[in-house]
Formats: C-alpha cells, structure tokens, sequence
C-alpha cells in the first residue's frame, strides 16, 4: 500500500486530496516540521531533500507534486484525475502544475524559507515585504489566463485542482484577498463540497 | 510543424535539446531579452507569463520546461526519451526535472533576478552573494542521490539529461567548479558528445 509523508499546512496537501480522490487503498503518515522531523536521519533516508511530499511505492521513492499527482492519476485511470489519453491536454495539465511548484510556491516561500536564499536578516525581512504582491500577480495571472472553470482544465476535475486549491488556502495568511479574485474564489468554494477534499483535511488535522 | 520560442543562455536549452533528440520538425525563434522582448506585447499574447521556453503547437501553447519535455518524448516515441510505459521511472523523471524548476533553477535565479522577490537593493546583493552555497548544494544532492549514470535514469537517455546539462552549465558562472562533482562532469563530457546537443548549442548561438 502506498504511503504519503506529509505535514499539515504545507503543499503535501495537494497529494493528500489526489489519493483521496483516487480510491486508491493509502497510508497518510504526517511528519512534524516544527519538530524538524524532515531533517531527521530516518526521513533523510526516505527523502534526502528534506521536504514534503514523499510518496513510497513498492518500486521506491517518488518526491515532488508535480510527480506524485501525475503518477496518481495514471494508477489510478478509472479516477479520471488527468488527459492521459491526450499528449497535448497532459502537458497543459503538467505546464499549471510546474507554474504553481516553481512560480506560485516560491513567491509564498519567500515569507517564511528566505533563509533558503540568503543569510542575512534584513535580506529575509525585505523579501517578506514583496509576498503580497508577488503572490497577487501569480493569482491574477491564474485567474484571468490559465483556470478555464469549473475546474483547472474545464470541464474535467484533474489533479491540477486539487494542487491550486492547496496554494488558494495560503492567501489569507500572505496578505491577499481571496475575494478579489472572482474564478479563484469560486473553485476554491466548488472543492470544499468534494467529499474526497474535505477527508484529505480531516487527515491533515488528525 | 511545433515552433520553440527560446533566449539563448535560458533554460530553455533544454526544450531545444528534447526537440532536436526527437527527430522532429521544429522550428526554433529566439527572441532577445536583451532587448526585453520577453515583455513585449507580441510575446505575451504567446505566453502571458514572459517567460521561455514557449512551444507553439497545431493544438495551442505549451510553457515550462516540465511540461515540453515529457510532450516531446509523448509525440516522439520512436526516439525513446522518457519511459513511457512506467508510470513509476516517469514519475522518477519528472521528479527529477520538478526539483531542477522549483529547485535548482531557483537558487541560480536569486543570482540576475532577486529583483522577483524583493524592490531592497542590498537584499538584492545578499541573495547573490548564497548562490555557490545554493547551487552547490543542489549539485551535491543530485550527484550523490540523483544521477544514477551514464545517464540520469540510468542506461536510458531521456530529456531529463538534456535539462540537467543546461543547469550544469550555469556551475561556473554561478561561482561553482564542476570538477567537485565527478558524476556530473562526466555526465557533462558525454552529453557534449551528442550530436543533438552540438546542434541545440549551434541553434542557440546562430
């Protein structure tokens, strides 16, 4: 049986919901990162780089988001959770996916990881400053050129969905108003009545 | 016939090298950041992000990296350039090229554009200033944990390499000696040898 590592709050969520959508039979295994469990010799054996999500499989180790929902959806194919039928549609789905891992999440890193990137204070301070509008220009961007509605991609529900939805959540807490995003919001919205998003947070928070 | 717009000097080297493995027609259209053509309204009407590598296909836009590399391994199966009948060694590959994106692409990127993140002159300086720490790091991790050798994956070539190589070749530039990494310049030598990556190169200069 698969087994995800996760911690609450961080963008393992978008995993979390893709294997609750799947139907696949999975362990969620949540690790403390105020604990710094992720730099613990054991979780450094299953993920060397020290982050969340890890996925076990009985082949290995899978990492990264934009992996494990795509591996997701291709296990699973009676789920639907991707266009695996259509090269074209699949690497638009992956292009969003990539936008939000390389794009979106790194302007939202830069309140609370700038020490990734330097080692002085007011450096890390100063990059604070920048999130609002960073992470506002990402959204808008979102909102008026990539989700088509309902969903991510259109009329189908994919993986993509589940991962906007994760980075849609840490907008409140980095100065921007949800509500000024009107597709955003109502996707937002339209995945808190999916049974499957609402088990993944209650295993988040249990 | 699938256009790349690319930058010469991006990463988008990698998208050229896939195209060029492929045996595909293609045709490759640089545009000049120089001269900010990036921004410039002709290019955003192709890709509203300002950014490269932008492949224009018969069916609309595909962006980043991530997401061109597995299309053209899809479309071009003959030329064997992903595994792509292992959800699991293509999860590994994409695993791989997600961490090169949101990664490895990153910590380079706080070198010429920390103004992404912060409008703080000096912040600017002191996220130049980690970036041989960062980019070490990163290399570190991919040559002890990564690269499996000869190629990537292993036995197989895939664009994973073509996307490494192009990060390698930020190394010295970014204030890092290859020669640290064995794997990696090894990896390095023999994909110069590739007669597809002379003739990405030679596009890129022309």
């Amino acid at each position: 049986m698969p087994t995800l590592y996760f911690a609450t709050g961080t963008c393992a969520l978008a995993s979390l919901i893709a294997l609750e959508e799947s139907g696949l039979a999975y362990e969620a295994r949540p690790i403390s990162f105020a604990n710094g469990e992720q730099r613990s010799p054991e979780y450094l054996a299953i993920n060397p780089k020290g982050r969340v999500p890890a996925l076990i499989t009985d082949k290995g180790v899978i990492t990264e988001n934009v992996a494990i929902l795509a591996y997701v959806a291709q296990i699973a194919p009676q789920a639907k959770l991707a266009p695996l039928d259509n090269p074209f549609e699949f690497a638009r789905m992956q292009a969003f996916n990539s936008y939000l891992a390389s794009t979106v999440h790194i302007n939202h890193a830069h309140k609370m990881r700038g020490h990734r990137w330097t080692d002085d204070a007011s450096a890390i301070e100063a990059m604070k400053a920048k999130v609002p509008q960073t992470m506002s220009e990402s959204f808008a961007l979102i909102e008026e050129t990539m989700l088509e509605g309902p969903w991510v991609m259109g009329e189908q529900y994919t993986v993509a969905d589940g991962y906007l939805f994760t980075l849609t959540r840490w907008l409140p807490g980095d100065g921007v108003d949800l509500a000024r995003f009107e597709k955003v919001s109502a996707h937002h919205a339209r995945m808190l009545e999916r049974p499957a998003v609402q088990r993944a947070l209650a295993a988040q928070q249990s």
